[in-house]
């Protein structure tokens, strides 16, 4: 039974070794930011610095492993519909929508919405790192180095697939930023297999 | 005066804000892996991911600004004789070294470097998130994701400026790690200026 995040919200579970968890985008082009957390030790955390270097590339799908902080595989991704996901960009923010959309009385953002899911397990704000945003489309221009925020690859229906590789816990969102889900918020769904 | 980090090493010192840092090549192609953080408040600290969304490329020189986890300005770059710096990487450590480069006795590389410099000022080794790689040359397959670790473009004597926006911690080092200094290990000068 898949579990809904509503839109611009985010939520945070327990995810045990051996566990799969798939997160699909329901309507299409909409993006969920994911980090992970080390259960049993939440100084440990998903790494983009340690993952990209590891994986010699910045997009990453099916077969690719996810590290943390620690250099340990936290998650492993078994199956990806859209083969474009970013893991550059810090989740979205208050200070996001305030630098880069200039809005006045800006929405907590994902990184907000991780905040107060992730504080019952002990993670503060401070704690949260770059997230692996599934489905987020960066191009990056190599010559220059300019990136952009385009609209999603990902179709309605399509999904990702996480194996994880010790006891986690997810944090989850449906992301807040107009710009990173082609202009409209929609709802994320997961589910968790054994 | 300038003040020399021997091949492989690291330092910590103090950065006022208003005051300048200028990291030197002095040899030419040799990474210094630079920290930052907030010295009344070590929980903030440099942060790719929010640098790279404002400033909307992966590639930072003159003029770009470096961003805290909690969205503050902590440096301005002022001058770049290179204009090639990495800021997708964590850097090296015992683990790269074991599992990139197949090291059975690793050297501690710059993050064991960067927590011995930094751990008298209460920074622990999982609080060093993703470094700005100085004189670091990664280039991007913009349409793979590829990516790799080629020579610096750094000349000798070729360096990087930096005002600071904050009183901060810097940490700093001469990288450890083969690939990322074209196979040779050097010394970093560097110099604080009123």
């Amino acid at each position: 039974m898949p579990h809904e995040i509503p839109p611009r919200s985010g939520t945070a579970f327990l995810l045990s070794q051996g566990q799969t968890l798939t997160v699909t985008d329901i309507l299409g082009e909409q993006v969920a930011d994911l980090l992970a957390f080390n259960r049993h030790d939440i100084g440990e955390v998903i790494s983009s610095g340690r993952t990209l270097d590891y994986a010699s590339k910045i997009y990453l799908s099916t077969g690719d492993l996810l590290y943390s902080n620690r250099s340990q595989v936290m998650l492993e991704i078994i199956a990806d519909d859209v083969g474009r996901h970013d893991f550059l960009l810090t989740p979205c923010s208050k200070d996001t929508f305030r630098i880069i959309y200039g809005d006045t009385d800006p929405h907590r953002g994902c990184f907000g919405n991780l905040a107060a899911a992730l504080a019952p397990h002990g993670v503060t704000e401070d704690m949260i790192p770059v997230a692996f945003n599934c489905f987020m489309n960066v191009p990056v221009d190599a010559a220059t180095g300019e990136l952009r925020v385009d609209p999603p690859l990902s179709k309605a229906g399509e999904s990702i697939t996480f194996r994880a590789h010790m006891d986690l816990i997810i944090g989850l969102t449906a992301c807040s930023a107009l710009q990173s889900n082609n202009g409209s918020f929609k709802p994320i769904a997961y589910t968790i297999d054994d």
